[in-house]
C-alpha cells in the first residue's frame, strides 16, 4: 500500500520522482525511530539536515538563497509521504509550508541570506510564536511587547502551544510594537527572535493526547534584546503578512490530512480482512464493507478536491476562503475516518501499540491548530 | 446566481458556450412552466422538439446518425442548467445519458438508421424498463419473459417506477429470453418495444413525493409480439450491456443532485439575508453562517470532485466504483443540502410555493434510484 | 402493531382504557378518511362533535366547564393513537393542548362559560393566531394592532401558518393593544374573535409539503371589531400569557413525535421482513438489522425520556427549558426515523401511496413549528 | 456543580445519603491521585480495603457472606460518583457488577464462603478472563482449555485485555472443558483460578490510549492445576452464564458512560464562561450555545433512559436486548459529548493537564469494551 495507485491530478512526473525519494527517508530514517522519538517527545535534531540534504526542507526557496526553487507540490509530497509513512510529524512542514514564506515574502535581503540557507539546509530550526495563554487564534489580543530603545526592542511577553519551541533556534515572535493603536491589529509586528538571545526560556514540552514527539511548547520572553533590524518587513504590519500565507497554511494541513486519512483507511483494510470474529474475518460482515465503502468514497472526492486545491495555489488562484475550507473539511475527513477506523480494529484500536491508536491520538489535534473548525467556518461565513 | 462563477476544470470554451444555450432554454421554456406541468404531472411532449433543435438532446451521438458527436460534457451541461434553472425534471437525461448509449453501443445498424436521430430530434421518447413490482434493483429475479415464437418475441410482464413512461413511444424492456440458464442474469435481454405494439399497456402515473412533472408509471406487457430484430444486441447479454453503461449513468445523477444543490444553496443564502427575525435577518445568527458555511465547503469539495470524475469520463477512465462512488456521495450532499437549506428557511420552507420545497421533495429520489446508495455501498464494499 | 407493548411508566389503569376508545376511533373514523382527506385539504367539521362525545377534547377542562377535569396524560394518549393510528393530523391537538389553556387560565368567567363548554364538545373549532408574513416566531415584532374605539377594539392586519385557519370558528389573536410601549412584548394582548365578525376574512388554505388535511391558512382582519371584553385576561400580558404555555405545548409535539417515529418503524420492519431482494428479504441484510437496532434503540430511550417529561408534567414541574429540550429532541428523532425508514423502503417510499411517505412529508415540519428547533437550541443555550 | 441537581427517579433517600460517601471517597482518595496513578499505570491495591470499609465494593451481597444486601442502585451511585468526581477508573464495577455476580448466582457453598466475604472487603481483587489475541467477543472461539487429570484441571492458553489483571488475586477463566461437543459454546466452563498457583503468568501491562490507571492485561495459563471444586457452577454452562449477567453488565457500562458525560460538560460550560476569544467569552458564540444547547438536551434524555433502565433492573424486568440498547447508545452519547466538549476547549482540549483530554482518552474504549457496539447491533438487530 501506498499513495501511488491514486488518481492524482496536481502532480508531474518529476514530482513523483521526488516522492520515492521522500518516501525512503521516511521508510528507512523516519518510521522505524517514530515510536521512539514519541516516548522521548522529541524528534532529534539530527534527522533536519539529513532531510536537507535530500532537498526535502523549504523546496521553494530561491536558488539564489540556497533553494531549489520549486513549486509548492514538492512541499505537499513531503506531506503526504511524512503522514503516510513516517508515522511521527516531524516539524519540516511548519519550517517548508508556513515560516520560511515569511522570510521569503517579507524578510529583508540581509535576513534572506542569513536565515534561508540554513533552513533549506536544516541547520536552523524555526518556531513562529502567535499563540499566548488565553487568547487562542485571537491575535489582537495578543499581550507580548515589543519596546523600542534605541535601535533595539525589548520584548516581554509568554507564548504557548509553539510546535518545534524545544528544538527551534529562530522564533519568529508576534509582539505589539504599539500597544495604543486602532484597531488594535495594526500594532502587531513579527520579531526574529534568535534562540540564544538573553532573556529568552523555553517551558515545558507540553504533554499532549497525541503527536508525542512535535515538541509543542511555552516560551518566555523576559526583556529579550534583539536589534530593530529584526524585524520582519514593516513594523505593524505583522498581523496582514499572517493572514496572507493562511491560505498556504492550511492547505498544507489539509494535504496532511488526507494522505494520513488514507493510511488508516489502509491499514484498516488489512486488518479487517486478517481478523477473525464468529467464523469469518470481520471484513465479512456487511456492515464493515459498508463503513470502508463510505470511507473509500470519501477519500476519492477527498483526493479530487486537494489536487483541485493544489492546482489553484499552484496557479496562485487558491483563496483564503477556499483554503479555509480545505483546511475543515479535510481534517473533519480525517477524524471521521480515524475514528471508524479505530473502531473497526476492535480492543486493538484502544491499544498504543496498533498504529491505528497513534494515527488516531494524533489526528485529534487538526480540527483544532492553524485556526480551529469553527473559526474556519466563521470566515467562510463571513465571506457569503 | 448561476452556476458560472465556479472555478470548474471539466469544460471548453465551447461547453460554456453552450451551456448559455440551455440556460436560455431553461429559463424561458421550462422555468415559467414548471409549476404547472408538476400539477399535470407530466412534461408535455413539445418540449422534446425543441430541445432537440438546440442540440440538447443526445449530444454524443455520431453525426452518420444525426447527432452532433459531441462529448459527456455536453449532457453534463445539459444536467446542470436543468437542475440549477429549469426546477422540473425532464426527462431528457434518460434519454441523452443512458438509453441513447445502448442503441449506439449495441444497436444493429438497422435500429441505429432508425431511432438515432429520432432521439436525437426529440421525435421519439424513450424509457427503459427495468423495475418490476417486488424486485427493485435486483435484475437476476425480474419474471417479465420473452418467449420465441417463429421470428418474433412474445413479452409477458409488468415493471414498475418506469421513467418517462407516459410519454415514451420506445421502450427498453428487460426480459428473460430464458428463464432456465444459470446463473439467472445469462437469460436477460434487453428487447425495443415500441409503444404502438399490441398487448402493450401504461398503468397508472404514479403519485411521488416529488419530481411530479417526472411521469413515472408502471407498465404492462401482455403476449406483446415483436420482431426478433428488436432485440438490441446479442441474446443474454442485456445484463453486461445494462453493466456497461452504469458509470456514465451514476455520474449523470451525480451531475443533477450536486448542480440541484447548489441552487437551494444560493437560493437559502438570499432567503435568509432578507428574512428578518427578532430584529435582524436570520444571516446575522452565528449558526445560520456556520450551516451556510459548511455546505459551502462542502459545495467546493463537490464541484472538484465532479470535474475529476468527468474529467476521468472524458478519458474513458472513471471505473464503475468511482462511478457508484459519485453516486452515493453527490446525492448523499444533495439531501444533506436540501434539508439544511429548508430548515432554514423556517415556516416557508414547508409551503410548496416556495422553490426550495420543491426541490427537496423532488430531491428526495435520488438517494433511491439508479441503484440505492445501500446497493452503492455494497458495489463499493465488494471491490476492496 | 400498536403502543401497547412499551414499557411506559406515564400511565395508570384508566389511561390505558381511554387509550382503547380513541383507539377505535382512530381505526374507524380517521385512518379510512385520511387519504381522502389529505386530497381535500381539510378535516371536516363533522369529525370534531364525534370526537367531543367520546371524551377526547380538552380533557383537562373542569367539570365545571363541562369537560372530564382529567389529567394531560389524556391529551398525550390523543396524540399517541391519533399519531400512530389516525394517519392525519386532526387539528385537536392545537385546541386540547394549547388554545384551551389561555382560556382556563386567562379567560374570563363569562369566556369559560360560553366557550370551554363548545371546546369539549367540538361544536367550536379554535385557532390562534400568532405568526405574520415575514415575522416569524418573533412576537414582538407583530405588526397587527387592536385599536381602542369606545369599549371596542378595532384590529386590523394579517396572520399566516394559521392552524385551523379554515375551519376555526374562534380565533386567539394576538395583537398589539399598545404600539409604542418598550419594551415591545408589553404591548401585546391576545383578543378572541369570532369568526362571525365583519372584516374577518380567511386567506389561502396554503398548500403544504405534508399534513395536506391540517388546514393551514394566512387569515386577514380588516377593521375587525370586537368588544373589549373579549379581551384574553389583562391587556399587554399577552406575551407573558404565550410563554406560560409553551412546555406543554412543545411536550405536545413531542409526544406526537415519538409515537408517528414508532409508527413508521414498525411499518418499517413488517415492511423489510416482506420485502425480497437478491434472493433474500431486505431484513436479512446487516445493513437493514443495523439500521434498525439504532432506530430502536432511540425508541426505547424516546419512550423512557418522554414519559419521564410527562410525569414531570403531571406534577406541573416540566421547566420551560426542558420542555424545549423535549421538543428538540423528540423532533430531531422523528425526522431520523422516518428519513432511514424511507429509504429502506427503497423505491416504494417514495411513493404517496405508501404510508411511510405520507408520515415522511408530515414529519417535515414538526422540527419547525412550535418554534424552530434552532430557536429550541437558543433558548436552551441561554438557561445555561 | 455535581449529580445532586438533576431530576432523577431511580434512587431513594437512603441512595442519595450513600451517594454523599461515595462522593468523599472520591474526592479524596481518588481524585488527588488519578493523574499519579495514571503514570503509575495501576491503582494501588491499597485503595481496595478502603473502599470496602465504606461499603462501596460488591453492595449487593447477601449480608451471610458479609454484604451489604443492597439493590444494584447502590452500585450504580459509585460508578456515577466515580466517573464524575473519581477521574480514574478503579477497577470496582468489574468486581460489583460483573464478577460477584458470577460466584453469587452459580457458585458453590464453599465457594461463596471463601470468596465474597473477601471480595466485598476488598482483600481479594478479581478479574475475568475472557477474551483471547483474535477472537474478540466471540466466546465460541476460544482456544484455552480445561483439561480434567484426576480431580484437577490442567489449564492452558493465553488471554489479553484483562481488566484488572495485573491486580487480580482470583481470576474466573472461561476455558473448554471440553473441545469436541457441538455446538461449541456448550463446551466453555468457568473456572476459578488464584493467582498464586503455579504455571499462571501475568503479561504486560498493557499501553492504551487512556484508562491508563485501568490496569489491562496478557495473561498467560501454562499447566496450571487446580482443583476440579474450582469450577464455577456446572461444567459446560460458562456460555450460559456469562450470558446472563450481561443486561447488568451493560447497564453498569451506560451508567458510567452518562456520568462522565455530564462531567464533561459540566467542565466545558465552566470553560467556554471563563475562557475569552475575539474579545468575548467563548460562551458568548451562538455556536458554542447552540452546541452545548444539544448537548444539554441529549444528557437529559439520557438521565431519564438511565433511570428507566435502573428502574426496570431493580424489577429484573431488563431485557438483554434493552441493556445492549443502553450500552449502545450510552456510549454513544458519551463519545458525542466528550469529543464535542473537548473541541470546545480549542487548544487546551489537546493537552493531557486539562481534565477533558483524560476523559477524552478514557471514554474512548467504551464503544469497545463489553462487547462492541456493532455486536449490540447485531443483538438487538437479531432480535427483531
Amino acid at each position: 500500500m501506498s499513495l501511488d495507485a491514486l488518481a492524482r491530478t496536481a502532480y508531474t512526473a518529476d514530482h513523483e520522482a521526488f516522492r520515492q525519494t521522500v518516501r525512503r527517508f521516511m521508510q528507512e530514517e523516519v518510521a522505524p525511530n517514530a515510536v521512539k522519538w514519541d516516548e522521548e517527545k522529541i524528534v532529534p535534531r539530527e534527522i533536519w539536515p539529513k532531510a536537507g540534504e535530500l532537498g526535502m526542507l523549504c523546496p521553494t526557496v530561491p536558488e539564489e538563497y540556497g533553494g531549489l526553487g520549486l513549486d509548492f507540490g514538492y512541499n505537499a509530497i513531503v506531506n503526504e509521504e511524512a503522514a503516510y509513512f513516517g508515522g511521527s510529524p516531524l516539524g519540516f512542514s511548519l519550517q517548508s509550508d508556513i515560516v520560511v514564506n515569511y522570510l521569503v515574502q517579507y524578510g529583508s535581503e540581509e535576513q534572506k541570506q542569513k536565515w534561508l540557507p540554513r533552513l533549506v539546509s536544516g541547520e536552523t530550526i524555526t518556531a513562529i510564536a502567535m499563540t499566548e495563554p488565553g487568547t487562542g487564534s485571537d491575535l489582537q489580543g495578543i499581550r507580548t511587547t515589543a519596546r523600542k530603545d534605541g535601535n533595539h526592542y525589548v520584548i516581554n511577553g509568554s507564548k504557548t502551544y509553539i510546535t518545534n519551541g524545544q528544538n527551534a533556534d529562530l522564533i519568529l515572535v508576534c509582539a505589539k510594537t504599539d500597544t495604543e493603536v486602532q484597531p488594535a491589529w495594526k500594532g502587531v509586528s513579527i520579531i526574529l527572535v534568535e534562540a540564544d538571545r538573553e532573556g529568552f526560556a523555553r517551558g515545558r514540552n507540553l504533554d499532549k493526547i497525541g503527536q508525542d514527539a512535535a515538541d509543542t511548547s511555552e516560551l518566555f520572553f523576559n526583556d529579550v534584546r534583539v536589534p530593530m533590524t529584526n524585524c520582519l518587513g514593516e513594523e505593524g504590519k505583522g498581523f496582514i503578512y499572517l493572514m496572507s500565507e493562511l491560505p498556504q497554511e492550511r492547505l498544507s494541513i489539509a494535504v496532511s490530512a488526507q494522505a494520513s486519512a488514507q493510511k488508516a483507511y489502509d491499514d484498516t483494510v488489512a486488518f479487517v480482512k486478517d481478523r477473525k470474529a464468529f467464523g469469518k474475518t470481520v471484513f465479512d460482515f456487511q456492515n464493515t464493507r459498508f463503513v470502508l465503502a463510505d470511507l473509500k468514497t470519501k477519500l476519492q472526492v477527498g483526493w479530487a478536491h486537494l489536487d483541485w486545491a493544489l492546482n489553484r495555489h499552484a496557479k496562485k488562484e487558491l483563496t483564503a476562503v477556499e483554503g479555509a475550507a480545505a483546511k475543515l473539511w479535510h481534517t473533519e475527513l480525517q477524524w471521521e475516518i480515524m475514528d471508524k477506523c479505530l473502531q473497526l480494529h476492535g480492543g486493538a484500536g484502544y491499544m498504543n501499540e496498533y498504529p491505528i491508536a497513534r494515527a488516531w491520538r494524533g489526528a485529534r489535534v487538526t480540527r483544532i491548530f492553524g485556526g480551529t473548525n469553527e473559526i474556519m467556518k466563521e470566515l467562510i461565513g463571513r465571506s457569503l
